[in-house]
């Protein structure tokens, strides 16, 4: 199955095909795949270059790690999780390591990262899945995250598959249509909630 | 001039070109360019499809605008951005829509979003320098923004320039050498500050 966006104006292929599926197949990603996920990531602009992204991440080959990142998820997302091959916990830190100052970007700054990653992964037909639905303090205790980071999202990383493994609940939510309000509603000129001029 | 990046593992292009430049050329960015632009900031994904990315774009064309966006950035920004063909403020909304719950990842998915607008103009040839360094209670004030919204980033978009505009000492950091950490000390596994086994 593909979910090719409907789009207003045209875009790079990468963005149209781009979703976040619930039903993965059990083909491995391989290790060469993840390098150049991060290295992605890796690549992204942060405030000051302060690169304050930090992730975790498993194999499913990794038997206990997998576990353990997918017990950090919330019970909606182990519902679907426990099968995808590379679970991830996208981190921040709250502090530049320069001078300790508070990093008001940093989250922010993770996005960054964790959307070229995601770019990058849709370019080798790979789809990522962020989830909002983690639980920070567990994940802290498990993976022993110091105060000055934080765990704020999960990635499930994976080839598609056919959802015969989900719930049928789960698996009904892959069929959806994907939708977005039109940039009007967030493209603004002159004055806030006035969509911008040169839109239409 | 091109700054491609020095990558440890083969990335796209479209990660490998894109950087953050001061000396941007006049010639402007067409309407539809924009509309794609935002067109693929629109299509990112975001924690329960909320959006909570919203942008202020102003052309040089719409000159009381662009002042406005200016006035908006920190000195050291307006020193090279006055003559960037669009600006932009990334703002978020700090509540979700259907319930009024707070959004902890609405900072995070501005990033996304706007780490999806900066691939779309990079494979347009344009290059997005995005800052920190911004006024947000002055774009609240400007803007009209309300309370449960906040700027948090500005955007420069236009096509790359000579520098011959610039003072000096900023026309040098676009020579400086683009620099990132290895992936050993930010992709984690077994547990934190630990490189994943398979990074090697």
């Amino acid at each position: 199955m593909t979910k090719t966006a409907n789009t207003d104006h045209p875009i790079l292929d990468l963005h149209a095909r781009r979703y976040s599926p619930y039903a993965y197949s059990d083909q491995p990603v391989t290790d060469v795949e993840l390098q150049s996920l991060f290295e992605a990531a890796r690549w992204a602009p942060s405030s000051y270059n302060e690169q304050p992204w930090f992730y975790i991440a498993a194999r499913k080959e990794d038997a206990q790690q997998h576990e353990q990142v997918l017990s950090c998820l919330v019970d909606g997302n182990q519902a679907w999780a426990s099968h995808v091959p590379v679970l991830v916990l996208g981190c921040y830190c709250r502090h530049f390591t320069r001078n300790g100052n508070p990093n008001k970007c940093a989250q922010h700054d993770l996005g960054l990262a964790s959307m070229a990653l995601t770019v990058e992964a849709t370019h080798r037909n790979l789809f990522v899945h962020q989830m909002a639905g983690i639980l920070p303090d567990k994940a802290r205790e498990i993976f022993q995250i110091p105060d000055d980071y934080e765990a704020l999202t999960g990635l499930a990383i994976g080839h598609l598959g056919d959802g015969t493994d989900l719930p049928e609940a789960i698996r009904s939510r892959d069929s959806g249509e994907r939708g977005r309000k039109p940039q009007s509603e967030f493209v603004f000129g002159g004055t806030w909630g006035q969509a911008a001029p040169w839109l239409s």
